[in-house]
């Protein structure tokens, strides 16, 4: 069913995912600080919402006053926006030889919008790969969490975030089932550990890959 | 490579296509007046933008203040847009046996974002007929006319139609080819003849359609 992705060929694309509370923000920020004092040209940014028609497609799906969408309304909008980051964001960071490293990316909307909902999840990698012309990150970190856990974090809760935790349970299993499949490219982690614990995990898998990215 | 297409069971899907100037407002205004004096229950709609998040999706495509957008993120957008009027608008008054008339739809992002930029005309089309369910119109009619002449009428143009002359010749060819692939449900009419003919011959191809409407 899946293709085999396409990865670019300088820089280097790192992707966090995983679901609410798990540390995505906190730990993506820490490898940027790392990979700065190193040297690296390096670009934090997130979906959705980091382009200027991004912002507003961002607006669109996450207020509350938008109401209900239909399900392949908000999948395309994520996808519109995900065109448009890889498109003037992340492949001139990394044709350029920068470390890209996105707080979420396909997976999320395959997890979120395939895993949680009623469409065909074959259906719906097969345009999101078309929409982001099947570039993959060289390497997707999982931080993995007990929904309740992480849920129990946020106070207020935009549109995503209020949905059942039955549903946040089938997406932590889409980002798990995503991993398995390519472990090459896959690292998961239990977002429990210390952040220092976590953090050194994730340096040790990035090191490798920065043979190709360039020292800004 | 293009699939059979579903058409509805119930109620009647017509569609005006076509470049800009042909008279497909003024052509559909006059097919829905005609099918309410008749007693038919009629939705006069169009695209992009006859929905709530529809209407932002066309504010941010169609306003010369986007800018440039990536063209796969311009053809997600006009998607989203398909897909909510799909299934919030166009599915419900069908099923409840209503004559659906839209001003543009699948056909004229095909011809816009295909015909006209570097996409790949088959992958837009699958995804196109992905976002809408695939479903067709009954009868779709493609008012033809040469661009210079439907241009002239237009003294401010927006983004789309402020494109090269030739950009819209491609986008006529692109109507055409459509229409010549599939007689049996296109009606392509020269829009240079009067309104009176006109809105002759689309009734003529209408009636014999209006055996699956309600009377409302």
């Amino acid at each position: 069913m899946s293709s085999p992705g396409l990865y670019a060929d300088t820089g280097v694309f790192v992707c966090f995912e995983g679901g609410e509370g798990g540390g995505k923000s906190t730990q993506s920020r820490l490898l940027r600080e790392r990979l700065v004092a190193g040297g690296y040209d390096v670009v934090l940014t997130f979906e959705p919402g980091d382009t200027p028609v991004g912002k507003e497609m961002r607006r669109i799906v996450l207020s509350p006053e938008t109401g209900t969408l239909a399900h392949k309304t908000e999948f395309l909008l994520y996808l519109a926006d995900k065109s448009e980051h890889i498109e003037t964001l992340v492949r001139p960071a990394l044709d350029r030889g920068a470390v890209v490293v996105t707080d979420r990316y396909v997976d999320s909307t395959l997890a979120y919008q395939g895993a949680g909902r009623d469409l065909d999840a074959g259906e719906l990698e097969e345009v999101a790969r078309w929409a982001t012309g099947d570039l993959r990150p060289h390497l997707t970190v999982v931080l993995d969490l007990e929904p309740s856990a992480g849920l129990a974090r946020f106070e207020e809760r935009d549109r995503i975030e209020g949905e059942s935790l039955e549903f946040h349970r089938r997406v932590r299993q889409s980002f798990l089932d995503l991993a398995a499949r390519d472990p090459e490219h896959y690292l998961v982690l239990d977002a429990r550990s210390s952040i220092e614990d976590i953090a050194a995990a994730i340096a040790a898998r990035v090191e490798p890959l920065l043979a190709r990215a360039v020292r800004g």
